[in-house]
């Protein structure tokens, strides 16, 4: 009876999709470019995207705005929002690649991109000192946590789709964590592998399940509890936890 | 009788101090480093510090690792939390320098800085495949939001120290937001040179004084509340915020 409702624990975002879901949950990022001497330049930045290609606004007066204009190489370190004191165990990705000019058909929606991810930047995109990049992806990396990583080509990147739901899951991992604390710890018992589970916490959320930090007698670890089938909105997520907890707890 | 509470408000942190703060106040930064082609390469990083100088603890199999291996050439960003939804309205740092390892004397001191910012490396900190570096700073560039920002030389930064008050004052602003709107208020039209301010929102607190954003009928805008005399300590922040606000409500 309760398998039926566990889908196939071992499915999860793929890299590519992990990356793009990553990228599309910010609009701030760290960016690397090359001073004139070659060496690193390590800056904060804001971003948009048009499709998966991250658009940058910077003045021409700052160091990394220097750096673009005098060498195009350039990459960007994207980090997803993490609770754990261990900046370490949450996902992180690293787009790199060259920078380039918005051609002029794509000149309006690259603008356009920027503005949705930046509203403050219409009172400056503007300004004659301020360049619109484009920043063209060759070579992806992802790290989901300790040992968790894979390179994504840049066909792999491009092809793939932010999870929908997992950009949508915050309110719902926070509502879980704070009211159904047993829902959790019974989910890990019955569909996560660990039937010693003593509690259990949701620490994300994407559209083919939950993921766990579990506490047994034995120690702490890490679960996964499957969705019956992916999920195409974070709409679906109500029913869809509710579903696995209520047959978890035998309902 | 108000004025004498109210210190020098253009006295604030200086950059390097500025810069040592942010520094302090975080374990997560972003590093830049250059691969083998020389291409800038930005990606995630635990750190420490002994003194100013961040200590990192990189494998050797991760791109960066084998990139500070091949060039010692390395910049990091670190950036101030911000609940502006705007990430270019916080500020940040930017460290220059080139890694070395640490001396025969610096090791114990190198290594126990890196566990004291993070203890989960107790794991894996001592496994061959790992490097303790330290980053030696040459050049540092602060920003404290837009339109402030500065260079500050590696002496300066070494020199500095970071705000104790500043990084102990997360609490007392959301207090002060949460719970003390009408003294806030009052603070901007008494000392922060806005008499017609409505409302206003601590955005920080320094051992100098308070950073508020405060609206008026004309429209938003940032004042600057200094305390008689800088604090030395984050214990003395109840007491001086309580003065400045008895007095602004004409107590």
């Amino acid at each position: 009876m309760t398998v039926r409702v566990q889908g196939d624990p071992g499915r999860a975002p793929s890299a590519a999709e992990a990356a793009r879901t990553i990228a599309a949950a910010t609009n701030a990022a760290t960016l690397a470019t090359l001073t004139a001497e070659g060496d690193p330049w390590a800056s904060l930045v804001a971003f948009g995207l048009l499709g998966g290609t991250p658009v940058l606004c910077v003045s021409n007066l700052a160091e990394h705005g220097r750096n673009l204009a005098g060498d195009p190489r350039a990459s960007m370190s994207i980090v997803a929002a993490n609770s754990d004191s261990d900046p370490l165990a949450g996902g992180r990705v690293t787009l790199a690649g060259r920078v380039g000019h918005p051609t002029a058909a794509e000149r309006n929606p690259t603008r356009q991109a920027y503005l949705a991810a930046v509203p403050a930047a219409r009172s400056y995109l503007d300004f004659k000192d301020f360049t619109l990049w484009l920043l063209k992806v060759q070579r992806v990396r992802w790290v989901g946590g300790y040992g968790r990583m894979d390179s994504v080509t840049a066909e792999e990147y491009n092809a793939a789709s932010p999870d929908v739901v997992a950009l949508g899951s915050a309110r719902a991992v926070a509502h879980l964590n704070a009211d159904h604390a047993d829902a959790l710890a019974a989910m890990a018992r019955v569909f996560g592998g660990y039937p010693d589970s003593e509690s259990a916490v949701c620490t994300g959320i994407d559209r083919y399940g939950l993921d766990l930090r579990v506490r047994t007698r034995r120690g702490e670890t890490r679960a996964r509890v499957a969705f019956p089938a992916p999920l195409d909105s974070a709409d679906q997520l109500r029913s869809a936890t509710a579903d696995l907890a209520r047959v978890a707890q035998g309902g």
